[in-house]
This record gives C-alpha cells, structure tokens and sequence, in this order.
C-alpha cells in the first residue's frame, strides 16, 4: 500500500476474543485528523481486506511513530503480519443497527431486517455493545415465533452448511446444558449409530464449564476434522465425534453466545435459534433436544421446560426440521467424572460394560437414545430403549465407538494426572444436594479443561449414604500449586455437599 | 502486598475509556488457575483499593512472568505504578444487574432497583458492555415517569452537591444539542448576571462536535476551577463559566453517555435524567432547557419537542426544581464561528457590539436571557427581552463578562490558526440548506477542538443571496496536513452547502 497516509502495522500480541482492536499512538496524524476518540469504531483496509475495529489510544512512548497496533483477531482477519500496511478511517455507518433501534422501539423486525443484523454481525461488523444491545432488546419474551424463525433461517444462511444424501434422514441430539459431568453425547452417537442411524456430531469445546464434548473426545482421539474427513467418517461409519468449532457453520451465533453469557441473559429465541441454526447447517433433519430442569440449571421450572419445547418444536417444523424434546432431572451432577479424561473414563467403562461404571450417566444415555431409535423407527419408547439396552450389553455400541475413533485417526491412551488428592466427609448421613455449580468451579480451579487429565472424581452423588471418613471426591491435578488453590476454594465452599441426617 | 499470588504492575499505557482493562500472559499461573478466558471481568485488589476490570490475554512474549498490565484509567483508579503488587480474582456478581434483567422482561424499577444499578456504574462495577444493555433496554419509551424520576434522584445521590444560599434561586440554562457554533452560554450568563441573576454555570468539553463551551470558554479564560473557586468567583460575580468535568456532579452520567453516544440511542429519559440531574446537583433551582428542532437537529419534530417539554417539566416539578422549556429553529448552525477560538470571536464581536457580530446568534442569546429575566423577575416576555438587549446596547454585560473573566484568572489573547483558505462558490443563488452534521465534521477534521484556533467562519448561511466567486466560509488550521484533508473531505460532500435558484 503506497498511500502516504498508511500506517506500519505492529502485532500488539492481545487476545481481545472475537472484538477487534486497534492501537494508535495519541499524537498520531490520522488520530488527530479524523478526530478519532477512545474507543471510537474505525475502519482498517488493506489493498484487498478490510475491518471493522474499536480504538484504544495508547501512550507515544509505546508505538513509533507512524505505527499502529492490532490485537490478535484484527491480524487474523486482516491477514497482516508486522511491518504491513493499513489505512484506517472513520467506520462506515452500520444500516442495520437501525432496525436494531426499531426493537428498541419494540417494533417487529422483518425477515430481511433480521438476516441484514445477522449478516453484518456475521460479517463482524458489529462492536460488542452493538451485539449487546441487541441481544438485550431481544431477550424476555420479546421475539415473537415469527423473529425467532427469521433469525434461525438468517444464522444458517450466514454459514456454511453441509449436505448428505441418506435416505432415512440425518439424527442430531443436543442438551441444554448446566449439569457437570453428563457426557451422554459419545455414548448415544455410538449406540444409535450401531443401530443403523446416520449422526454425524458436531460439538463445542467448554465456554463455561469444565469440559465440552469436544475436550472429552479430543483425550481419546482426533477431533479437529475438515469437512471432507467428517464426511469420509460418516461414509464409513455413519457418524463422527468432531470438534464443529472449525467449520464455521453459524458464525454469528459464536460471537452473540460469547456476549449473551457475559450479560447472564438467556433468551430463549436466541437459544432456539442457536440450537436449531447449527442443526439445520449440519444437514440434521431429526433433533432430539434434552431440557434438565433444575434449581442450578439453565431451565428451573417444568412451565419453563414445556414453554421452550413448544417454540422448539414450532421453529424446527417452520424451518423443515423434525424436533422432539425431552424434559429430564437436572437436580444433581450426572456420571462420576468431571473434567475431559475423566469424563473419558466414565465413557470407556459404560461401553466396555465395567463393574464401576456409573449407572446414572448410562441410563441416561439409553434413555436419549431410545428417543433416537423411536424417532427413526416409530417402535415406541419401551422397545427403543429394549433395542438400545442390546446393543450396548452385547458390545455392539463399543464395537462402533472403536470403528469411529480409528476412521478418525485411532484411539489414544488416557493420560494421568500428576498429583490426586481424596477428600473425605467428617459428617453421617446422606448427600441432601450437590451445588452443580461450584462443583464445576472447582474441577475448573484444579486445570480443567485446560489440562485435560485435570478435573475431579465423585464417590458419592445426591441420596448417597455416607459414614465417617467416607470418599466424597477424588481430586486430578497437574501440579501442586492447583491442588492447593483447588482445595482452598473447597474449604471456603463448605456448601458444595449438603449432608443431612438419613430419616 | 506480600502475598504470593501477587503480581507486579507495568503500567500498558493504553486509553481505553472508562473501561478498565487488565493484560495478563497466557501462561499466567493466576489466570490458568482461575480458569479465565479473553474478556472474562476479574476483581483487581491492593492493599486498600479494589476495581472490576475486563482481561485481555496476551503473548508469553508481550510481559514478563509474573506481570500483569494495566490500562490507563485501571493505573489512575487503582492508584499504582509501575512495579506495584496487585491481586488478581474473580469479580463478585453484581447484585444490581437482576434489576436490570428485570427491566429485560419488561417490569417496572423500583427506586431502590434504580438507586442500585446507578450506584454500581458510578463506582464503574458494570462493563460497557453492561452498561449499554441497561441503556438499550431503557430506551425506547420504555421508562415511565415515575422511573425517570427515580434514575434523576439517584444520578444525583451518588454523585457531589453544590450548594448555595441565594434567596432569588440559582440560575441555569441547557441545550438540548446539535447545531454547530450556537455559543449563546457566555452571552447569557453575561446578560443575566448583569441583571443581578446568580448562574454558576458549568459546561462541558467537546464530546462528538467541534467545540463545547469549556472548549470556547477556555480560549479566553482558565475554567479549571475547584469547587472553592468557583464559589469565590460566584461570590464576587454572581456567575462563573467553569469546566464542569473534575467536579464529579453526576458520575454515572459521563459512563451513560458515552455508550449511548456509541449506540446512537436516544432514550428521553436518559437524556431528562442526565440534564436535571447535573442542575440539581449544581444546586440550580431554575432552568431553561433549548430545545432546537430541525432535520439535523437531535430532535426532530414539534411533537417529539413538547413530550420531551411536558416530560421535562413533570420531573423537574417532582425534583423540586423548576424548569421551563423553550422550542427554537434547529434547522441551521448559528453565528459565524465554529471551532473553540472563532466562537470565542463571535462572543466578544456581539458583547463589544461591534459591526460583524452574527445578528442570528445575538438574537438567541437575547431570547434565552429574556425567559431567564421573566422566570426570575415575571416581567413577561417582551419587556425581559427588551431588558436584556439594554444590558447587551449598554456595555453592562461586556463590563460583568469582563469582571466574570477578571474572577477567573483574567482574559487571554486569542490565538492565530497558522494556516488559513477561504472557500468560493461557483454558483449563483440562495443558500438553501447546510447540512450541519457534515459542517461539524469538516471543522473537527481542520483540527477542532484539539487545536482550538482551528475550525472555520461561514460568510453565508441558509437564505443568504451569493454570486459566483463569493466566499462560503474560511477554513482555519494549524498544518498544511489538516488543511489538505479537511479541503478534500469539503469536495467529497458538495452537499454541504446546497445552493439554489434565488426565486
């Protein structure tokens, strides 16, 4: 770029997730000239790319002359590397923030007012104030099924979206979300798909929690699949447990979740169209969608549940995708392990049908599973879970599981964490309740997910009897140093387990 | 701080607003251990202080181990410097955002809920992006009386008070923004003043346009002004023209505003809360508020001007504070000047009654200053506006501005921009509109209110008969640089001055 006016780009190193940012010296003539601001909405351009960023001014000691800063994400989507050069100029004006004004307003939005939000958010042309605002106005109620269908069929034009050519349809299940532990996904991909059906799984790495579906497989086999090698999978086995973070199917929907969970707000159009968005892109024509209902879950009441799952079912027949939802306990952690590898562990000793292996979590996987099998064979609940029962005591669902890690690229050994440390009760009786969510923090504070063999182990779960001395929890860590910040957090959360006397 | 989770501060050198941010390194043990991500809000702890701040993960390369950065306005809150200890924790939950969700689906706020939320964001406990959800879900006509009423009690509880012992009341004049030059404050607080009315004003700096009044103000004066100076100086004058920014009247109203400016929101009842509350913290007891309507004006019809009128007045009366409201001509810029120093000229030109003044800016100072006389004295309109041009014809409010600056610190000579070009029109005819928001644009890309002698002076305004060659405006700047780039952003937009047949 020969324009005198460009700048040397120089990468700041700053990870600021999805908003990217620019650094511009306070004396800088282009600053001056444009009357450019703190936080002022700027506009990078390269000879062939160009960005939206925010500016942050920073100290005349700290960038040369003539230089500017980026942060990570406006490098990457710029495609510059130190010594560039850019032009930065005013943003332009976003015209579809003005729709997003008129549901201030508390106006309905129009098809194509929704897919131009959803495409210039895509396009990440929006600040996260921008998305804030937005999410807020549309949170409470206050999409009507009409929006919340406009806004589902606009996240998956967005994107990219594959297709597949199987007669009797393509199954997808989902959960959402709030209970640790409750790895049900590899299981029900495993036994469905030794049944026959075609459930090629796409999951999410953690955002909040200790470990994703994603993590979980990643300690077992590869996960980070191109669309080619999901679909070379599927042809051979008819699934796959893949990481969907790569294939940028609803990208929209990454950067509005990110800012939804900063904001604690859960809007259930948005979730509808979250869910539903990623399925329809992933070429799924059946979806069962399993809603733990509990006090520390995402969804606290059965009115809620029922609420959620008539939208569900209204959005997913508007947008040509059969949907079943299932309401189910969320009151209590399900399975025993916590964190990837033990939630690996769990998987293996269900599948390989080991005496330790934690009843609660496989039930719960034939129970989703036989929502499946019902769903693509119309036997009925009792029959399917009969069917799902067979396959997963006869080992064919271990047979599968073993056939979709090696097209994967083979299975790996579990690792070991280096130090462990059992916690025992001091007190009789029998576990009242288990708040699920410190109980995420603290397999968090011990590494998970970041170390994969970090996280915890549970001895006991809610309705346990336990004596004197009795193991609570195992906790994993990779060093010392995590385990003592683990159990500290511990000791000050004496309400992690709830003991009461056992009448 | 001696404990070993501490770390040490570098000082980032980085503007970020308001919004304090903090920069630790990817492999920092802290931020592995409390499992933060790019963008999480964590607690940040000394000795004796303690404030939110929004993480940003940077490069092992970027800080040494055991570093931590900080932001600008993080190092001033936080009261450190360089190599200071700090801890870094999970931010507590901010108690207040349910009320704010609350207002998410739709419910009215108490005062004590709206109490709690301004207090949280006037000791900065609400990220911006939390703050432009409470914003966008108040916007919109979506506060009622009662509550805009509230959010004005409590802007003016968590912030400082002025008070005054005056048996007359306490003066103060507002605009409702938007028109280039339009410096009437310093007219009127001469004329009224004269007139034996006591106004402490206080104004603010420039935020989106080319000049406030303490830009003007300060080009003639020091308007840096304690609170003790300020009374002293009222004492003496029975007025001031002071920078209202280190006075801390109303704290949540500077973090309100820059993200509503950022999400171009125009709630009114923001805006009524934000307006009162600095006059009564002011300690005013009557006010006139300007209300310009016009196409490029910030309101926009006479309808939306009298529901902001009657709005205005239903909070002030329950206030405690009276508030009359005045609807102008918003449809042109106002006086010659624009730019800090040639608005200071045309307020000199008009109080030294000399042959150029603008007549249209005079005007409208005489028109304000005559609805403060009769609100003070009720003499009725005509006869306060005939007094008012006596004290303008007599010297009498050049004499009190002259001592009003004298209390000050004394009057200073006005600087000359270094560079200056007079633009011509091609066109003959009658100057039928100017667009005042690219108006302002061109004369904050010449440099204001930076440099405060750069800016421009209109030759011609709307309605004025021009021939070809006649000058529309001179551009003044303190480069060859901003003058070029001012010049070619005036021929991009040839819609600036729209020039039609004189019939």
């Amino acid at each position: 770029m020969a324009n005198s006016k460009a700048l040397v780009v120089i990468d700041m190193g700053i990870d600021t997730h999805q908003e990217p940012l620019v650094y511009m010296r306070e004396d800088c003539h282009v600053c001056r000239a444009e009357g450019f601001n703190a936080s002022s909405r700027v506009l990078l351009k390269t000879n062939d790319k160009h960005l939206i960023a925010t500016l942050n001014i920073v100290d005349n000691t700290k960038l040369p002359p003539d230089h500017v800063g980026l942060s990570r994400i406006a490098i990457k989507r710029l495609d510059v590397t130190d010594g560039d050069r850019i032009l930065v100029t005013h943003a332009p004006v976003i015209l579809s923030f003005s729709a997003v004004r008129k549901k201030v307003y508390g106006h309905t939005l129009s098809d194509r007012e929704i897919l131009s939000i959803v495409s210039d958010i895509s396009e990440h042309r929006y600040s996260d104030v921008e998305i804030g605002s937005f999410l807020s106005v549309c949170a409470g109620r206050r999409l009507d099924p009409g929006e919340i269908i406009s806004l589902t069929q606009a996240m998956v034009s967005c994107g990219k979206r594959l297709s597949w050519s199987h007669k009797g349809g393509v199954f997808d299940k989902h959960c959402i979300g709030g209970l640790p532990g409750n790895r049900t996904t590899p299981l029900v991909v495993a036994i469905v798909s030794a049944a026959g059906l075609i459930i090629p799984k796409t999951s999410s790495r953690a955002i909040t929690s200790p470990a994703g579906t994603a993590d979980t497989m990643e300690t077992l086999t590869n996960v980070k699949l191109q669309v080619k090698d999901i679909q070379r999978v599927v042809a051979e086995t008819g699934a796959c447990l893949a990481w969907g973070g790569a294939m940028n199917l609803s990208p929209a929907d990454d950067l509005l979740i990110r800012i939804e969970r900063a904001l604690n707000l859960d809007g259930e159009g948005q979730l509808i169209a979250s869910v539903l968005s990623k399925k329809i892109a992933a070429g799924s024509t059946h979806v069962i969608i399993d809603i733990p209902v509990g006090h520390t879950a995402k969804v606290r009441s059965q009115t809620d549940a029922e609420y959620l799952s008539s939208l569900f079912a209204q959005v997913g027949e508007a947008c040509g995708i059969q949907v079943r939802c299932v309401i189910t306990d969320g009151s209590r952690p399900v399975g025993a392990g916590i964190g990837p590898v033990e939630e690996a562990r769990d998987i293996l000793a269900i599948l390989k049908q080991e005496a330790n292996a934690p009843q609660d979590l496989r039930d719960r996987a034939l129970m989703l599973s036989a929502h499946l099998l019902d769903f693509a064979q119309g036997d009925g609940f009792d029959k399917s879970r009969d069917k799902a029962r067979d396959l997963l005591d006869s080992g064919a669902a271990w047979q599968q599981f073993e056939r979709i890690l090696a097209a994967q690229g083979g299975i790996k050994t579990l690792p070991q964490a280096g130090y462990q440390k059992t916690q025992t009760t001091s007190i009789r009786g029998v576990i009242q309740s288990i708040d699920n969510r410190k109980l995420a923090r603290l397999a968090k504070l011990a590494g998970a997910p970041f170390d994969p063999a970090a996280g915890l182990r549970l001895h006991a779960n809610v309705g346990s009897h336990v004596s004197r001395g009795d193991a609570l929890f195992t906790l994993y860590t990779d060093s010392a140093g995590e385990q003592d910040y683990a159990l500290a957090y511990y000791r000050d959360n004496p309400g992690i387990f709830v003991i009461g006397d056992d009448k």
